[in-house]
């Protein structure tokens, strides 16, 4: 089975970057306690745990999704999103990844905060009529998504627009006040299996019921997501990449480096960067473990971020992910480039190019003893993406074993949540 | 002199977080240095450093915007940015914050990476025949920029469009490649000074040309700063907050706060903190020293870095903003709340409930122990907007003086490019 996604560990190595990296004995010792855990996880997958690895080979996901998606297709201009953290970051990586360059059939607005500002860009740029809000919550009571669905609804009913004809929801199957809403309002519902965490959960309706909404391919997602769970359970030791990652991130961390930046060379993957930090922080940030991911895009942050992660503190490992086929793809042609000292990028393609700064960036990272290591993907598909995804949702499972954390919980964004209610009297 | 910004520092003390805090002979030292800086601040000032602080004053800046923007308006519907790091990212915030909820009469789009996709999504989306391109570049020799000119300049030629009619440049005044290349083919130019640095030019031509021609309003952005340079340089020192902040951060960073999570509470400040990254990351991370800024906006990111901020490791310092007045605001209406366990926002504005939500997450940081701040801004206005980016810009110059590093240059971004020109044979 070719895989979409590899990853090149190399510069993690004593070997490349000295006392800064995993010497021989820490390397056998990850790959032992890999081993282990893919028993652990294999055995707790067979007990209902890391329901996330249920989802792409559930065909009840992709049926949930395209019963609510299909007959709406071509009767909407305008998506409206109403979800915050795991409930839009998810969305918001596959649109910016899979979107056609031309403007689609479909426009997507994301709603996830509570600033008017955001309120008024979007009812300054949809018609209501033309209109499909996607509410989504899994606990169905998020402050923040309760909010903007009682001001939609309310704008809704104002122009005489039936709720069950503009709005969907996505929650848990059963409970919640949303949930509640749906069934008394008629609203078409997808769901969220309990089970599986709000940052675990875009390969669900969460993430795939908006993406088919707008055009993308829920399936394609999910056959290479399927394929990661496959490689991470029964798939050779050596090219288990998630559980490797997820192990070495941890030994760094406790080896100092208490950072991790995540660096997709491709603006296209900028959503992807900003996932991962959700993912990586609120499973791990926990009981005073964690390690803080800080995200980033290749090259442009080599103008912004690499200063510091070059000569500041060596505090941090560098995750990067590199794009084998650039599609489209176009040449340099025909320009005043010996003027600009750059008459070596001519003829060349512009893929070639980012990607010789990538590896510029990594061979820089190893000379500054930086620990650092590359994703590969195949290109910016919607199957590679699904097996990236999927892989680093493991990873962030290995990882949690590591730090010796519940990676599933969020203990304290009640705190917050609490602290708000007390402001508002609530 | 009323300001449109001023910081609430009480929660970075001891007082307020214990050991986690700045006792009371730290904050005595930070004050009095504050003070001694000043009067360094004032004195090489007037020697020709810091030039940054000399844009708001200068009738010149404001003139060479206007020049070149007044005869275009009315004239393009796309403007095509051309630039990275610095020369893109302060045009970035500018647009996020203070484009209006409607789409204006240009569209922005902004090549900052050497990604073909993007390209790609340019060539999608605009008519050249109706764009302007506008090239951004100090040196006039970046790579990702000039590629970017030179794949453009080729499609304008080919479809017999006059590079004069669609491509105005911003550079060093005199020298660089894109200067002479200007000169050659009769563009119009703005300049950016030579003493300002990229991640310092956003109140240059850099970012003011670029945001005249979205129809902002540089006047006001220079009046905003201007403020803050009175403030810095001859306001009362309890109420220089750029010099406290700097200074604080520096002192908690040396005692084990490792990273900065700039966190305002708005969706259209999101460009503010991923410029704020660069200016912090680039200016202070050499020689070993740094803070690592972390970029978030609030309350969205509760949802996201708050688990990691509260109960991860207690190694960051926590600067957020919040906006005082938010305009446009709503009032949430009718809606079955109570149904949602929310009856408590029912009546309440929006801005209240965001307000609400930052005020319950200073409490909830405070109460684990995390030293925070809070930047109070009067809105998300040009004004405001122009003080507090000079007042950040001052207040990087005090942590550079703390960390002992020269906050203005940037040696290893030459490491990756040099590596980048080795990997194509350049």
């Amino acid at each position: 089975m070719a895989h979409c996604v590899t990853l090149d560990l190399g510069n993690l190595s004593a070997d490349a970057v000295g006392e800064h990296g995993l010497d021989a004995a820490a390397l056998d010792g990850i790959r032992r306690r890999a081993a282990e855990l893919r028993e652990r996880l294999n055995a707790e997958r067979d007990q209902g745990m890391h329901a996330y690895l249920r989802l792409p080979g559930s065909a009840d996901v992709l049926e949930g999704v395209l019963r609510v998606a299909h007959p709406r297709l071509g009767h909407y201009c305008h998506l409206v999103l109403l979800g915050i953290g795991g409930s839009a970051l998810g969305l918001r990586m596959l649109a910016d990844a899979l979107a056609p360059a031309a403007p689609g059939p479909v426009h997507l607005h994301v709603v996830d905060n509570t600033d008017p500002a955001l309120f008024a860009r979007v009812l300054a740029r949809v018609d209501l009529r033309e209109t499909l809000f996607v509410v989504v919550s899994k606990s169905g009571g998020t402050l923040e998504v309760v909010a903007a669905l009682g001001f939609f609804a309310e704008r809704l009913r104002r122009e005489g627009l039936p709720l069950a004809d503009h709005v969907v929801a996505v929650t848990d199957p059963e409970r919640g006040p949303l949930r509640a809403f749906a069934r008394e309002h008629d609203l078409d519902c997808a769901e969220i299996p309990p089970a599986v965490g709000g940052r675990f959960s875009v390969l669900s309706a969460a993430g795939l019921l908006p993406a088919a909404l707008l055009h993308l391919d829920p399936a394609a997602l999910l056959r290479g997501a399927e394929r990661a769970v496959k490689l991470c359970t029964s798939g050779p030791a050596e090219e288990d990449w998630p559980a490797l990652l997820g192990l070495s991130a941890v030994e760094l961390c406790r080896r100092g480096k208490t950072g991790l930046v995540f660096m997709p060379y491709s603006s296209r993957l900028r959503g992807l960067a900003e996932w991962f930090v959700q993912l990586w922080d609120e499973s791990l940030g926990k009981d005073g473990a964690g390690q803080t991911a800080i995200p980033a895009v290749g090259a442009t942050d080599q103008h912004a971020q690499l200063q510091l992660i070059l000569e500041g503190p060596n505090d941090k490992v560098i995750v990067m992910a590199r794009v084998e086929r650039h599609e489209p793809e176009y040449a340099l042609g025909d320009f005043e480039w010996q003027d600009f000292g750059a008459a070596f990028i001519k003829g060349r393609k512009l893929g070639e190019v980012i990607n010789a700064q990538q590896q510029g960036t990594a061979n820089a990272l190893t000379a500054r003893a930086r620990p650092n290591a590359t994703l590969k993907l195949r290109g910016v598909d919607a199957e590679t993406l699904g097996e990236l995804i999927l892989g680093l949702e493991v990873a962030t499972t290995y990882a949690g074993w590591a730090f010796g954390v519940n990676a599933y919980d969020q203990p304290a964004v009640e705190l917050g949540k609490r602290m708000t209610r007390e402001m508002l009297g609530g």
